[in-house]
């Protein structure tokens, strides 16, 4: 039994911190924001009797004991981050269920076999530092330490330097952190569960990534003087090139998604043909063959459409994930928790990353996901329904108890 | 006779200021690279006698006394402020060319019966502060003072307080000054002249501008969970306009332009799928019913790629002004010195925009063009030779001559 009431207070407690006009949050990573979202954080632990600690990277570590300490952690998390123009509950209602559980398994005066850490994790969502998922990579060893604390923010700002400026340069070492499974609740940020009107998604894995960045250049040049067959105009041929991406995943179809998400046009005056344009772009599917191609088309696309208008194309890989399935043993303690507790549900494979992907490396994990409004996330509309928060916070505490012994 | 080598020197010791690592210029309007020129040029003018006067939006007027003062100036000009990656002669070769005629006609003992006054108009680029030709725009009455004094950089910066900051905020009032003629000698900018391997451009008038801003609004949402149908990528719309954009160039033909040069992305996440993107656009055309119809064919084309994909636009009218003929008589000045010269010339409409434009909407007015290597302007790489350099100063002196008596 979990108490929903006081989840969703929290919930609304965490979501004043940065909270926009239209209703969302934006909290980037590192920010005075992030630091205060994480005080109240570290402050509800301690209140809960919990241990904390941080890492090197500043993933946060919050333990309630259990009676066999030398039994690696049962772990729970998520990220508080949000995105720029983000919504109240991505990441955050991961971790704040997680703090529900605690909260509950004190009131019950539940005890462990093994201990239970509930887990923050730095820089998720990929918005302020990118790629996203640091905390976690650093930690499964994905990235080193000192490459992630040298990424910088677009303002060129070090993310270990921002780090110790907000007061979570921590000093336990980042990997080897003793975890014997890691559950992590979620909203879908997609529209299936709601479609569907299921209460609880059983998340089987994540859909694989390919990120890049693309560079085309051309040659600046005057928006009067210049004849149209004498340009060589760096935007007019990245407008094809992001057709040609979105073309991609509508020809490959199923579940293939391609987003455009940044631009940068230079010079970026109003009457210069631009000379270069750098754009990013972020593939995704759940078959590895079907992301293989997409990855293919890309390549032979762009490179077909700079040739064709005499510009240079510099396609980057910027980051990539395997397809990723979760540990069958903890997905069967999700699925046995939802039957048992008559919840309507569905195994479902996130279309977003997830720090429990980094995880899923090193470490048995699953995830539960609980259906959000509209689909939407990444938008300040981002909402979800208080019942939907309390029923996957009772699945999370289900699952954790059945690992936790 | 003019001293085309003194004409050179000068020019390359202006193109010490602002000098960028790939042999251009960056010298905004009103920065402090700005004011560092436009203070050399001042010098200069002070020591080849004239007396220096600047009205309230920081025109700058040089004059060379005539024999009668009661006549209206018979005035040269340009403009020292440059795009961000911009060329070394790019309305610099304007002011410098008059400077030269002024040295040369004081070396000379020339006496004219008008005055000479020699220009440098605020912010022509429109690059810092848009629209361009602002300072010659509030002299002829085509914006008010206030308006463009309060006009903003992106950076929110005023041009009102900019102009104070660089000791550039005159008291002549910027209206009424008795102009009886004005010659603008500027390089094509475009790659007619050296196409056809003519010396001297005898400039007719100058094509149309219709500038606009676009606004598409459609959904932020993730990148991952949010399958493709259910998108309403602003981002994916705007190329797709983008590209419509550029067809409406190529479709109409003959001298049609159609360029972009500006882009902003919202929120400008990698994995957010863009909510808003803003954008500029320009279309030029000498013929003003081409022209026209352009502009039918962009917002009947841009509102159906918004239509088609549920984004809402928003396309405003930015700045535009009509083809513009100049002065036949003037022109006249122009063509008679050529051929007397024996250089080799053509008539030539101007593809850009010019402060020439609107000080022709109240005073006689003629431009004079040299060629530009490749055709490039709004490029570091811009180019000319010397010897068109000291052609197009000759005969802006022998107009010049011709007009003030
Ligand atoms: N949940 C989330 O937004 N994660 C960031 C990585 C991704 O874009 O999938
Ligand atoms: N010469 C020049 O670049 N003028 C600015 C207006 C235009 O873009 O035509």
């Amino acid at each position: 039994r979990i108490d929903g009431d006081r989840l969703w207070r929290t919930l609304m407690d965490l979501a004043t911190i940065g909270a926009t006009p239209k209703g969302g949050l934006c909290r980037l990573a590192l920010t005075d924001l992030d630091k205060e979202g994480r005080d109240l954080f570290v402050r509800w632990c301690e209140e809960a009797g919990c241990t904390v600690t941080v890492d090197e990277v500043g993933n946060i570590f919050a333990r309630r004991p259990g009676r066999n300490p030398d039994r690696p952690a049962v772990c729970m998390g998520s990220h508080l981050d949000t995105q720029p123009t983000g919504g109240r509950f991505d990441g955050i209602y991961g971790v704040l269920a997680g703090l529900e559980v605690i909260r509950s398994f004190n009131d019950q005066g539940i005890e462990t076999d093994a201990p239970i850490d509930l887990i923050v994790w730095t820089n998720e969502e990929g918005a302020r530092f990118s790629p996203p998922m640091l905390g976690s990579g650093v930690a499964m060893g994905v990235f080193t330490l000192d490459h992630v604390l040298d990424i910088r923010d677009t303002d060129g700002v070090r993310l270990g330097d921002e780090l110790a400026r907000i007061g979570y340069k921590g000093e336990v070492p980042v990997t080897g952190h003793a975890m014997g499974a890691y559950f992590e609740a979620h909203i879908e940020q997609g529209p299936v569960l709601e479609a569907e009107d299921v209460e609880i998604g059983v998340v089987t894995g994540a859909q694989g990534q390919r990120w890049y960045e693309a560079t085309v250049t051309g040659r600046e040049s005057h928006a009067g003087p210049t004849p149209m067959r004498l340009r060589r105009d760096a935007l007019a041929g990245a407008a094809v090139m992001m057709e040609a991406v979105e073309a991609i995943a509508l020809e490959v179809g199923g579940d293939a998604c391609s987003t455009i998400g940044r631009v940068q046009v230079h010079p970026d005056s109003r009457n210069v043909i631009p000379g270069r344009v750098w754009f990013t772009i972020d593939l995704r599917n759940p078959d590895p063959d079907a992301l293989a191609r997409m990855d293919a088309m890309l390549r032979e696309r762009l490179a077909a459409i700079a040739d064709k208008r005499d510009l240079t194309l510099e396609l980057t890989d910027f980051w990539a994930f395997p397809t990723t399935p979760f540990a069958p043993e903890l997905v069967g303690h999700v699925r046995r928790s939802v039957e048992r507790r008559g919840l309507s549900h569905r195994d479902i494979v996130s279309g977003a990353g997830h720090d429990a992907v980094y995880v899923a490396r090193k470490v048995p994990t699953a995830m539960i996901f609980i259906p959000c409004e509209n689909g939407l996330s990444h938008n300040e509309a981002e909402n979800i329904k208080p019942e939907h928060a309390a029923s996957g916070c009772a699945v999370l505490a289900d699952a954790v108890l059945a690992t936790a012994g």
